[in-house]
């Protein structure tokens, strides 16, 4: 017998390993007018996510199957994967054979990313750091502690977004976004090969940065290499690309110019259907 | 509406922050004759974890109701409690009043523990490594990937536990349990300041070294600081304590003695109630 808040329970969601150890991974995709947005890039980071973890990949076309009952014709959402490694083994130990579990739910479109009408964004700078861990990075797996504790940082609602700092002190992503940094021609973005996720749209943003006439560049950064004659940029699969007005830290305010570069590039993604 | 394996389900687990994110705790519990060992330790670290999320601890009266109602008399076995934030927020921005859930349950006594009868263990050193992350060190949160993806690499059933080094190449805990290592009248542990888990035991044992004549000392370790004159042992609330035989590394195998330093304070432990 398992007790749920008090009460005898017996679903085998109580057992399954993504609640005990955050044993799994999950995608969180756009959707416009009934349609996925970049959905084989979500499929393709999965897979390789479930090769990290030594899972077994669903199939795409379960998934998508899965998200299309879920969806009406003219539904603009949130489409969430969430894979677990089921239940079973032996306490930490990951059963031989697992049988995993797959969750798939539409959530509705956030309307709060609709307002402000493109306007620059303040962000503030997370004391919560991410810790090095490259055999998880760049993976969207269930262990977001950091991120938790970062977002309960949440200075006032006038902030967009938290910044997160690694271990080192080297700038690696928002929260829940990836982050570049416009330096006249050249888009740089931080590495995530020690932390931080591999956002599918920050891999969108470095394939097309030279047909925009930039040259991307992943190398580590800090804050103190951003001038205020810079432009930096969020960006996820869900919000898409968001120009930074103002970064917020202990010591004070950057501001920031924005040269148009985010714009020029999201319009591109939009036709091609990767951002909302 | 949301599907579980393709299968409309309403169980409000599938939003728990638990399963999206490992938001929570958990503790293990060895259960002799139906007593629950060192309650007050674990309710007392389940209390320092809630503090380091920003979770309500829960009242422990109504966990110890909620394990004894699972209990009968006689009963040997572990109970398992499990503590989340509960659901809702925005993404992983937690909500200001939490509604965190708990899951008791209890599970059968591992047999396997009362194999050997107490000859030292054969342990293997894990590739996979810890992360340092000095926010969430030394909780028992449901981050556990680290450990999972450990106990996956298990070599044979030969191996009793894997010993994990940090990101720096320091010892700093096996998969499940402490590790110290006796050097004469000294007893030495690892720092979990930066990662690994601050186990009940561990503190039972530093707390009662004196007492059996040792000077007990926590200090960063590497493996080339242990001997084959040195004695080592694990230990958690489960397996109580454990000699080590032999480490097996890349490099060939550590052979340790045994003078009886486990044997000596795992009786104390025992008659105190704190082991099994």
């Amino acid at each position: 017998m398992i007790l749920l808040d008090g009460q005898a329970c017996d679903s085998p969601l109580l057992l399954d390993r993504g609640l005990a150890y955050g044993d799994g991974l999950f995608e969180t995709i756009a959707v416009r007018e009934g349609q996925p947005l970049a959905w084989s890039a979500h499929m393709a980071r999965l897979a390789r996510g479930c090769a990290a973890l030594s899972l077994p990949a669903p199939q795409p076309a379960v998934l998508l199957d899965d998200a299309q009952r879920l969806l009406s014709a003219r539904e603009h959402g949130v489409i969430k994967i969430l894979l677990t490694r089921g239940s079973g083994g032996r306490g930490y130990r990951p059963p031989i054979a697992p049988q995993p579990r797959r969750v798939v739910s539409l959530h509705p479109w956030p309307a709060e990313l609709d307002e402000g009408n493109g306007a620059p964004r303040q962000v503030w700078v997370c004391r919560q750091r991410l810790g090095h861990q490259p055999q998880l990075a760049g993976i969207k797996h269930l262990n977001r502690l950091e991120q938790v504790l970062a977002s309960a940082e949440w200075p006032s609602a006038d902030f967009f977004e938290g910044l997160m700092l690694d271990i080192e002190g080297k700038l690696i992503e928002g929260i829940r976004s990836n982050v570049f940094v416009v330096q006249g021609k050249t888009l740089l973005t931080p590495e995530v090969s020690r932390c931080g996720i591999a956002g599918i749209v920050r891999e969108a943003v470095l394939d097309c940065a030279s047909a925009h006439g930039f040259v991307a560049r992943v190398e580590p950064m800090t804050l103190a290499q951003i001038g205020a004659r810079d432009e930096m940029f969020l960006c996820n699969s869900v919000m898409g690309l968001r120009v930074v007005g103002e970064i917020a830290h202990d010591d004070g305010v950057i501001r920031l110019e924005n040269h148009g570069a985010a714009e020029a590039i999201a319009a591109g993604l939009r036709v091609a259907k990767v951002i909302p």
